[in-house]
């Protein structure tokens, strides 16, 4: 069911010194950041040849990242997110097994203008799982 | 200077159980447990389209798992892992810009029978970054 892993996402507590580490010191190619007032957060992608990170700083007072960075002030590695054909399929299937969705339960609109639903940590050995439709 | 990410190893409490779910929920491809002594892990590689996922449990009294499995009982992601084409090289330079490396500062043959170090997390935005010479 699920197909490739889009990215991993890092929460950082400095956007700009994360990416110019990345950029500078691991010599990778690092985007533009973008604000995604959706999910409160600002990324920056970094493109790996076969995948991308994902930098993620909080944006607002509800952001989902801030008590991350609450508990981690370092930063840390977020969330995995993996693709999937078809989300509402995916999300049956998951719950019909038992797994949680967070929220609503409906999809979003995630950070590439693609459906995302993310899975509750405590069902995936502690990891943070996000569906995103492709 | 990095290249591909190899893969994102998440540390879980029971592999089997991990194991089962990423092949019959998640539907991807498992291979089988692998013991890596020198590394104090015992392994299960998830192939996906792109990269891979690395199941890791804890193998021996010493292993460099458990005290983050006693932090983190659900298990969690535990490092990423980018590819290089010279890991002295890539070591020398980040050392050069003020990275730590894990250990003797030597490379260790890692799962892939391939030379790997690991760079201190609170270098790299609370992430631990594993290289490995491809």
């Amino acid at each position: 069911m699920i197909g490739r892993l889009n990215h991993v996402a890092i929460a950082v507590p400095d956007l700009e010194a994360a990416a110019a580490q990345y950029r500078d010191t691991l010599g990778a190619s690092v985007g533009a950041p973008q604000d995604e007032p959706d999910h409160g957060v600002t990324v920056v992608f970094i493109e790996l040849p076969n995948t991308k990170i994902e930098l993620l700083y909080p944006l607002g007072e509800d952001s989902p990242i801030r008590g991350f960075l609450d508990k981690n002030p370092s930063g840390g590695i977020h969330h995995v997110c993996y693709e999937v054909d078809d989300i509402l399929v995916a999300r049956d299937r998951l719950k019909s097994q038992g797994a949680r969705v967070l929220g609503s339960g409906e999809p979003k609109i995630g950070a590439h203008g693609k459906p995302v639903l993310f899975l509750h940590p405590k069902d995936f050995n502690g990891c943070l799982v996000e569906l995103e439709q492709v």
